[in-house]
């Protein structure tokens, strides 16, 4: 498993592009993206749990009723989130897409993310396509990763290279992050891309079960999103036998996949509305993976934990209280807490109690940007790991105005 | 019912004190108080859910099992929890009250908040004990209030007159609040005093009843404290006849009391860490009372909601999107919301979908210091409400560095 260059276009058969096409007032902000495989490819997808849901993913979810798609339009600024007519207007820029890219509407997805509840405007897409496609190239991933950014500081892309049955294979993935993230059975906006031939069904199956263990172990706020989806599409173009089972080719592919969605979901944490550190707790020792998930989770979400962090303040206690309310079942006497980072580690609390420990060394290890709180509930044998940010000033800053 | 002065001292023979007794560093920081009844007095409590809670929770609950209390002790800036010898340290305390004040250590109800973790030094107060109860007095509500703030700034107290059979009754109370508060069937640190004449049976079925829709309705921050704790001593001085079982009087009462535990939820909910505004989530055409719960408070713990009060932005899609994460069933095409204010009202989204307002009356109601968010769900008959506060740049300055 290399990391190579090119995100969504590392893969064979892939092009993307983004540009300005006039949702957003800012002209210098790239607000639609689009990704387009050579050839019709299997396409999996997973889909926010929240009642309330984009007009995007109605008519995503209707499309991938095959197992097949060949490109993926997203616009950022406005979400196409409770408003009238927003399905029309979704199958709207699906037919021009499709108009555009000469395929079937079917095989379009379709995303939006930004401001929920203002309609979104189907012309400046419709206007912009011709620029869009034209603009389509090997290189594009790039733009594409601009695109669907909201208040993402920074473009999150990633890339490996590995071999499936002697053929060079590449899959590749970009993210949209930053706020209203807590993932529940799906995600922010993830799009991924893979030369790999694998049959729909068994790529839904690695997709579904990969995602327990990644995006849905994130967490920034706490808000699932109304818009959250993840899509793979998986056109075939490195030759392999077709994976049409389970077996070593599947668990390779399931590996290669897991490589980007980490390393999608680190980047989405540590990007996260306003943050300054990056927090992955991991929870060894649980009677079960249940237990496991739900003490990584609750800590990860602790609005007291993470404004702890944001100030280098060791204060355990506040880690002990998250997991006391997580709702798992835990042993409080047997809770054992370590800060970590790249300065070296701090053990704060054994037992369930705290132990002596050095406030200096303490502020060294948590000045730093990553934070590994290590967390042993010395009571079986299941772990999990989950991520988030700290709580900060410019949270607050960002979000107490992003409509007007 | 009549509001009054006096707090836990409004009842008939109950007098209360506050003291610095050096726990905290800040020598003008009262933080030990004393709450104490002429008689032992039916007791009720309800505690924590949090599986990692204080030893002051496992001795009160202890001494709580005949229904019987004579006294409460509090002290700020130590949670004394999670720290080895905890419960010794409590029983040290209630010993040291009971002997200073000539009563069993049985009837001593004890609380601490503050700092988890760090162990708490029974010598301040063994020290301060003299002084504490040579300066017990009708008007010292006010000082017990003061000694059981932490990050607080605003003490919170509030009393009622009311008759039961043609006795004037009275009921008071004082709370902490402001942190670490999400409580679930139990909350922050509440002491309540009345001089009803009432069986301890009865008592515990009021407040175990009352808290359903009252302190278990509040959330700061998301964070289920370790040392949540309501306690209600009423010592039956008043001269009714005492209530044995639910008829008029008990009715009553329960009204006596929910006017307590309400104006303490409110006060609670607008002195939040870092708040500036109270919001209250009324939901209204629940199918059942547990949907109108779980909306309401998912609405009151959304960060995103919470930060755009704090910025006077009408965004209700994040108040749609927390009602569809809140994993009660809701018709999303039924829902309308509404803000609300001194100012006056504005009705932002019908049917799920937006409506056309005017943004300037929408800043002008939300710049109001208390603000409702009305959900109409137009799907049954059932209501609930919820009490938070908006999310700002004080609530992380407050955390971040609160313990050093």
């Amino acid at each position: 498993m290399k990391v190579i260059e090119g995100g969504v276009c590392a893969a064979k058969g892939f092009k993307a592009n983004g540009i300005h096409c006039g949702i957003r007032k800012n002209k210098s902000k790239i607000d639609l993206s689009l990704i387009v495989s050579d050839v019709v490819a299997s396409c999996a997808a997973v889909y926010t749990t929240n009642l309330v849901y984009g007009a995007p993913i109605t008519v995503t979810r209707n499309h991938l009723k095959n197992g097949k798609a060949q490109a993926c339009i997203c616009n950022s600024g406005i979400a196409n989130t409770c408003c009238t007519g927003g399905v029309e207007v979704a199958e709207e820029v699906c037919a021009a897409a499709a108009d555009a890219l000469n395929c079937s509407a079917d095989d379009i997805v379709v995303a939006s993310t930004g401001v929920i509840g203002m309609p979104l405007n189907p012309e400046p897409i419709k206007k912009g396509l011709p620029e869009l496609v034209a603009g389509l190239n090997e290189n594009g991933s790039d733009m594409a990763a601009a695109g669907i950014m909201t208040t993402d500081t920074v473009k999150k892309e990633i890339a490996f290279e590995f071999e499936i049955g002697g053929k060079t294979c590449h899959i590749g993935g970009i993210a949209k992050g930053s706020g209203m993230i807590h993932p529940n059975m799906a995600t922010m906006l993830v799009f991924i891309t893979s030369d790999v031939a694998i049959a729909p069904a068994l790529l839904q199956k690695a997709l579904s079960s990969d995602i327990k263990n990644t995006f849905n172990m994130v967490s920034v706020d706490g808000d699932t999103s109304t818009n959250d989806m993840v899509t793979v599409l998986c056109n075939g173009m490195a030759g392999n036998k077709e994976i049409t089972e389970e077996g070593e080719d599947f668990a390779t592919f399931m590996k290669a996949l897991n490589s980007v969605t980490l390393n999608l979901c680190r980047m989405i944490a540590s990007d996260g509305e306003g943050a300054t550190k990056l927090l992955e707790c991991k929870v060894t020792g649980a009677k079960t993976v249940e237990t496991a998930k739900k003490v990584a989770k609750s800590v990860i979400c602790s609005s007291l934990t993470k404004a702890a962090m944001f100030g280098a303040d060791a204060n355990w206690g506040r880690v002990l209280c998250a997991i006391g309310y997580s709702g798992a079942q835990v042993d409080v006497h047997k809770i054992d807490v370590t800060f970590k980072s790249a300065t070296g580690e701090v053990f704060v609390c054994h037992n369930g109690e705290g132990v002596e420990f050095s406030e200096e060394t303490a502020k060294a290890v948590l000045t730093e940007k990553e934070i590994d709180i290590l967390i042993g509930l010395n009571d079986g044998d299941f772990a999990s790991t989950a991520w988030g940010c700290d709580l900060t000033y410019d949270y607050v800053k960002i979000n107490g105005d992003y409509r007007t």
